[in-house]
């Protein structure tokens, strides 16, 4: 592990039995007590997509928090990929498979250009089906999806393999 | 108007009827189509807070975009109030009425050190509901509410009034 890499995962709190019992769930909005750190992290990720992608766009709402300071940071224009019927018309959707059920998720396609390299970004890759609906939503727009970034990667339960198809350019800063 | 409110409001696209008939919905979000702009309005919002807070609050999940933008150009933490269900244990949370039903929202507790003083940060200020619910939140943590800041505040709906018995440092960069 890498330096950066240590003292995220010292500064991701642990929650026992949440979602459910038997489960570690790993809290990344303590990391947000730790501004130092979080500029770290800002620019690690803008250091990954300088001068690789034209956009940024952030899954709701935890990837809110990094996505529009990666996008600040180099000077790109960020796009938000949120729960169905929370963006004003027009808006294209992408459905997909959850362990229980599905959901849908929407952007506004106005913001995609034809050809535009974007850069999914998102707190946590977990199986990669909100991140997958995320990058298909793309493009169906016209871009193409040139990156993927995460602060972790649970790496047990495969996600970046679900992407790779898109692109092998996937960066996650600490992995489980 | 100010120079800086001028051209906020010339870069907030105008939607017709949504979320219903008849209302001209300000979106937001086209904002992130101007970066330059946007670090424009992270440097307003800076100076507004600077010296007088401890802690960035910011409203799930539009208030996550400049909210957490604040807090770390103030090298500040930033702390999520996010609907039900979405944080980790431990969680403190608040119920307020809504034109129809009611919502709840939550807070992690341990994040909020007794006398902090809190700006409350969202994109728009409507009628004053889930900002005045949030400040309550922040209270009961035992914090103190010293300043809110929205992009946009639809006057007509007297937000401002709810919220002027916690504190009368209000911004908003736009008015309605």
């Amino acid at each position: 592990m890498s330096d950066l890499s240590q003292r995220i995962d010292e500064n991701i709190a642990r929650v026992a039995d949440f979602p459910q019992e038997g489960i570690q769930y790993k809290d990344i909005t303590s990391l947000f007590q730790n501004p130092a750190l979080c500029a770290e992290i800002v620019d690690a990720f803008a250091e990954f997509s300088r001068g690789k992608i034209d956009v940024v766009c952030g899954i709701e709402s935890r990837g809110f928090l990094f996505g529009i300071q990666i996008a600040q940071k180099l000077n790109l224009p960020f796009v938000l990929i949120r729960k169905q019927g929370k963006l004003p018309p027009p808006t294209i959707a992408e459905s997909y498979e959850l362990e229980y059920g599905s959901a849908t998720i929407e952007v506004q396609p106005q913001y995609i250009q034809k050809g535009m390299r974007a850069l999914i970004h998102d707190d946590v890759l977990a199986t990669g089906g909100t991140a997958e609906a995320s990058a298909k939503l793309i493009e169906k727009c016209g871009g193409v999806v040139t990156q993927f970034s995460f602060i972790a990667d649970l790496t047990f339960l495969n996600g970046k393999e679900k992407l790779s198809h898109f692109t092998e350019d996937i960066q996650s800063l600490v992995g489980y």
